[in-house]
């Protein structure tokens, strides 16, 4: 099983994804949000790619999701802070969610034979459904402005670790991905520390969303993977 | 002092560099061939593109170097193995060295404030000379084939860690370069194996110049760094 990590959305060719297993990771703050809410109970995550496309998606019960520059689209039912999403006020609902990267990259990867989202929060389960797919596997983290993220490379180094512990020597990674699987190992004593420290942390920190990001670095804390069904996110 | 580490070549836009100190890392082989080939007397080193440029700049008493697709380019007289170039045959001589990667990314960072080679031969004397200059410094990875490649990262990790003991808290690195820090510090106990298991060390391997893998990961050997003058690779 080949396991190659894409360091960026913008890297992302969708020709390389057919017939392989792609995992979506953007864990501060998009894929984070996106399995927050299913554990919450939402039925369905719609990516939207523009504010418009979002609004014109919705349908009568559905709630807006989203942000722009990290803060709430103005007239949107929810920001993209997972705190919002749980509640029991989504059980049931369609959220339309328009993210800068992460469902631009969610929707850059539907030629996928699988796609599912990953992040630090459903790591665990989410390599485990990827290995059982027994196909090759495209980690493609979602980034920042087009440039690749610490916060989305250490969890693709950590969903790694698992396909190595699940497959042993018949998982191969590239480069790019034992880079990563490197940095994690070195840091994943201090993993909340260094969500903190890395370029997205701060920014975030910096307008009061500091809890999105102590939410966001808690490992394994749900056993759900997002999948992709009906042009939406679904539990799997 | 703003550290950035470039992963590839191809992410690398020379209109980023005016004004920057930029070191050029390609550690298997030709910034390890350079710093060799500089340690054993060669006058300088001229990075050509092609090898019809080599050919052209080649003037009386020149010598050839380089590779394609990791092997000696027919007619010329050293391959890209550090090895041909530990001779005291070249000494005082100017080598015209054209490679796939390496001499591609020296050629694109011509419009640096300062710019020069890294390798982990001489990873502390170029971190030295680097922080010396006092601007912002630029990393880049040549990378293999418009793509990351571990070994170079590494380095770049390394570098940091020079950097960040010089500098302190002064010395910030962008996400890449905080994660090529961490990979390095994962792995700093066995680069030799890691460089023999990445992807370019098992290509090198397989065609015999696995003795290039052991003397490029020799950290340290050189206190020597190429710098960029008069159109060449000199010594500092």
């Amino acid at each position: 099983m080949q396991v190659d990590v894409i360091s960026n959305v913008n890297e992302a060719r969708s020709d390389d994804f057919i017939q392989k297993t792609v995992i979506v990771i953007d864990v501060l703050r998009a894929t984070s949000t996106i399995v927050t809410a299913l554990a919450h109970g939402c039925s369905a995550i719609v990516p939207a790619e523009t504010v418009n496309q979002a609004i014109q998606l919705q349908q009568e019960g559905d709630l807006l999701g989203g942000e722009r520059f990290c803060k709430k689209i103005a007239g949107f039912h929810y920001g993209n802070s997972p705190a919002e999403y749980s509640t029991p006020a989504i059980a049931g609902k369609r959220i339309i969610l328009t993210t800068t990267n992460g469902t631009r990259a969610i929707q850059k990867s539907q030629r996928a034979g699988r796609l599912l989202s990953g992040s630090l929060l459903n790591a665990e389960a989410c390599a485990k459904a990827a290995f059982s797919q027994k196909r090759d596997v495209v980690i493609v983290c979602a980034g920042t402005q087009d440039e690749f993220c610490l916060e989305d490379g250490l969890c693709a180094g950590l969903l790694i670790v698992y396909l190595m512990e699940y497959g042993g020597d018949k998982v191969e990674a590239n480069d790019l991905g034992m880079a990563m699987r490197h940095a994690y190992e070195a840091v994943r004593d201090r993993i909340e520390d260094t969500l903190l420290s890395c370029s997205s942390g701060r920014r975030l920190s910096k307008i009061g969303h500091r809890d999105d990001i102590l939410h966001c670095s808690q490992l394994n804390r749900y056993d759900l993977v997002p999948v992709w069904r009906d042009q939406s996110m679904m539990r799997f």
